[in-house]
């Protein structure tokens, strides 16, 4: 077992890049020895990141460029790169990095669906479709095995994380039926990225709330079914109602679902928490709900259940930071999984309250 | 038709009564004769409610008390009263108010249930249920006949609103099962009313968004299965799911439903501009879904329909301002129906943008 | 005194123009009779600004262009013009609508500064330099007599504004000395303006405040202290700071200034009540301080005043809705003046609370 | 050089202590020994602060009372209490731990003052002043020799922290007048703490901005004089204006200066690099200005300087989080530097953007 890692972040300016630099900042086990950029190529982190600002070994370093004839160069600097790029941009560099030897943690939508088809429907013709059926999906909770000494990570998506978390030992054990479940989720803004939007401007968003691409239209259904679909070992189809909220950070999931056969809300705990035994869920109380507020800046998703028994229904809940478990976290957990390490090792559990 | 109605306010410091003022003080036809409090009998509103400050007839203006015996006194002065009390207060001091011969418009829970056990189990013994069947349930879009002359009007709960106006067309014509409709909703913090909560400090709420009282906790139930059921004319039941979200105002309900015949999304939008041919509802364009940044400080909700055709689940949706087309504003467009005069009179149509 | 006026609106899908919509609509003397719009010239109102759907004489009328050879036909539409463009633009198109013999009430900075080499300063050739002594300052409490049938109104800034209501009374008084006056503002993010911008994006102002243009840099700079010299009949000169906040509307300004000889707080409130006792200005009670909460989407501004008496102080305080009071409300409480209309005439004097 | 400390948190469940928690977490050379409470004692951590639930010896933990009869049973357990409660309670349990031969940092206003009849005009009397003159003030910045192998700590409070570090340097030098300071300072509203009140409740914060407690009425007021003065050594005074901004956390101060004599820009800056050339205060470029929401949740503060050149005025501004680098990592940071280790061992410097 190695005893560090030299790590690149490739889309180190938007912000699962800039929550990446957060963690690994102060991960014990891995250095930053290179930060990369597609638009701010050239310039200061400090200028384009000020939090980071003054900071020893981050705000005076200049972001390099990530042209494929570097990536020769890159491979000598890094064990590790975490790339946080547009879909296909993402792909092609993970798919150089990694034949060049470095070990690839990919956070955007590129390697997460096992099917070419399914991505090529929803983001276009795949750049390099023989490695998805290469590529761990990185939710150390469910593939611990599997992520051991993987070479490529796909790093689940934010509102898949929140609606899997809640509902996978549910299908894992029968316990739910597999139809059409709903599941409603409301993220903060931080969620649509930092290129800027209409639909991101303050003055749009504070002080109100509204649902998105509503009845199927959501990118993210496809990752949803499959995960699904695998815990339960049979076709799972979802109703995904996305809902933007006045928050920067945070994603909270209600997904409902009928019950198979009667259970009390105590088997639905026991049941996560046997999935859960290891690694960073944290599976509450019967009787209480969660809230993102709780979970901001850590690396732990909350769980919990509720059974409306009047009308025999099971709701899921679930509260992430989108930018930590959902993304940036979650990617570090997964590569502590591939090298060993403890899930926790260098992340926030406690997050920032209030 | 009279020309002006003399306006009693009681709760008139609290989030729906300071609504209650603002709408008053600009409507064409209403003149604002007495308020009262309960804690702030005695103080000047422009203490309590400092937004009144300097306006003419309302900062300098003297809060009173509502003692019982006050009542001959309090109805030589007025025509109409809006109550806006806890529940049993409100029905109490509506009770002797309409004993005098006011008409009443209760905005509390008191008068909004036809079935006095059906109240009692969510708020304890009604204090008055005899009047329970005497009540008009003041949703002018859905009762304008029975509103006409009403004398004791129950505006509806900003919930029930929410879920009522996009559900009801469907159910009345029959295009969805009234079996186990869910209704999420997301509601700003003005809806726990202005009295000191630790779950409303700033702190607690802002960044971060939960549900509470989930799976047949919420006492609106009650009233939402009521009006459901009625325009289906069968037992509708319904897994209600309310959120918190850290804004000041505004109910963002997604109500999802099995679709009980083949229809088409702009059928569901045909019964409904149908039912809302007159009245304060828009119904949007299909393919747009609401915004309560939309509607804040407006006395219109916005309703629109999507239809998820792989689950034959249909999405009906509604924007409203909690404390204007939830509460303040639907008790005047009511009082307004009662009094023959058009719906939208001295009501803002436009909200606040942004 | 003309009943009615018609009213045009140039620049009417930001937010100023937006706010205009609101009030001309439910101004019991004005109808709309044409919108006008840059790059949303022959799209549906309610596409554009959905607050408006639905709403009669709203919602579906198209957007105008406003190429200069309409003028003659506008001019046949409309009695008034509210124009509300960028810089330059607005001084073209109100050019020409004064020439084809429209009344101009101008909310951009074209009109505001008496001096063209000031203008030219900070925005460059003013393209119509002849009309800026023709021009009213449209702050009614100061130039009432002045704004009576003015034909060119520059409706006031919003920062300009909220430093002005505090400090007029004192300088016009010589109670404070003139130089070093420091106003320390503070204000949403609607007065950025809806043109996108990263600064204004929701997770780059959410959840935290910070200083912009300090140290004299500030375009509104000029213009205050053109007013305050003008109430002061001497040379003031301003440290001016703004900042932004995390709310979509409001200015809180704070400004400081020496006093010129002892005098006690009743007294700066004496000469304030005095200046004040017609039109839409609150002078808070000595002991209090404004809040932006308390005058959101309403015509009034609140004033108040403090003395720190170690250091010979007086704290200038002033709360106003950039929107309402700071720029549309203000532009048809001048309106109202020039046709001899009682100020608050269908302006919303309470505004949203909470 | 001890390699740990055990440390006890009196207090836990307020906002600096639950900030404490996370702190000491994370911290390679704190273990958590004791957390107490007073009006939470006996209850399971995870049940008052949920962010800790599921976290390994945090969420499970229970909290003690501390009666005064407990101290040699906590003096066994800890080598150093971080004491965050009400200013009296603080200095009571504070002085009995450090007779008892802890460590004590304390977190409350009881240490801060040198002079006990200063003290007791803002607090009343003193319940240990004979320790008063034995406190360090934890700025480890200004009093680093002094704080090595110090006893008793106390951690500065938020708005003087963010008042003194912009301004320290400049009154170092004599760069600025040291008379008539005026200290313009916006706080998140979590610095009202975790208590319920009116003014902390959603409705009356969110949307909103306010002065409060101004023109000399604030209790910070006496330890920003105190400590400007011995940076100046000669007496200085300032007027103080806090603000409350809706948002949870962060500190903005401008502080405006008469500037002593003719002096650059780059010279502010310079001095400023000198004085914090150790430490965990970043210096902003000149042209730039700082934002709380690039501290938010560091230990690091940002300062930067302008200069108003007409005015012949300085701007002091400075950024900080002030639960963070105002109240909890600044106390570790201070016991950091009494350990002799380095300030920001185990302290977050990259905060959460956004």
């Amino acid at each position: 077992m190695p005893e560090t890692c030299r790590v690149g972040i490739f889309g180190a300016t938007g912000y699962t890049g800039i929550e990446l630099l957060r963690l690994v900042h102060s991960h014990p086990r891995l250095t930053l020895s290179l930060i990369a950029s597609g638009e701010s190529a050239g310039r200061r982190l400090g200028d384009v990141v000020p939090p980071t600002e003054g900071i020893a070994e981050l705000g005076d370093r200049v972001l390099s460029s990530f042209d494929p004839e570097q990536v020769p160069r890159f491979a000598s600097q890094m064990d590790v790169a975490f790339t946080a790029l547009p879909h296909t941009a993402s792909a092609n560099i993970g798919k150089a990095l990694l034949e060049a030897g470095v070990r690839v943690v990919d956070l955007s939508a590129d390697f997460r669906l096992k099917d070419p088809h399914v991505y090529e429907k929803a983001y276009g013709p795949h750049p390099a479709p023989e490695l998805l059926s290469k590529a761990v999906y990185g939710l150390p909770e469910l593939y611990r095995s599997e992520l051991k000494d993987a070479r490529l990570i796909a790093a689940p998506g934010c509102y898949p994380t929140s609606a899997i978390l809640p509902l996978a030992p549910l299908l894992a054990k029968r316990l739910i039926a597999p139809e059409s479940i709903i599941i409603d989720s409301k993220s903060g803004v931080s969620g649509a990225g930092r290129a800027m939007k209409r639909s991101s401007q303050f003055c749009e968003v504070a002080e109100g709330v509204r649902p998105y691409q509503v009845a199927g239209q959501h990118r993210h259904i496809p990752e949803i079914e499959q995960e699904l679909s695998r815990q339960a070992t049979r076709p799972v189809t979802v109703v995904f109602t996305p809902h933007l909220v006045p928050m920067s950070r945070g994603i909270l999931t209600v997904a409902y679902a009928k019950l198979a056969a009667e259970t009390k809300v105590e088997e639905l705990r026991r049941v996560a928490l046997e999935m859960y035994a290891q690694g960073l869920v944290t599976v509450l109380e019967a009787g209480r709900v969660p809230d993102t507020l709780w979970v901001r800046g850590s690396a732990r998703a909350h769980v919990a259940y509720a059974l409306d028994e009047r009308a025999g229904m099971v709701l899921g809940m679930c509260a992430l930071d989108n930018l930590t478990r959902g993304a940036a976290a979650q990617a570090v957990q997964a590569l502590n999984a591939a090298m060993g390490w403890p899930d926790a090792l260098g992340l926030p559990e406690m997050g920032l309250f209030p």
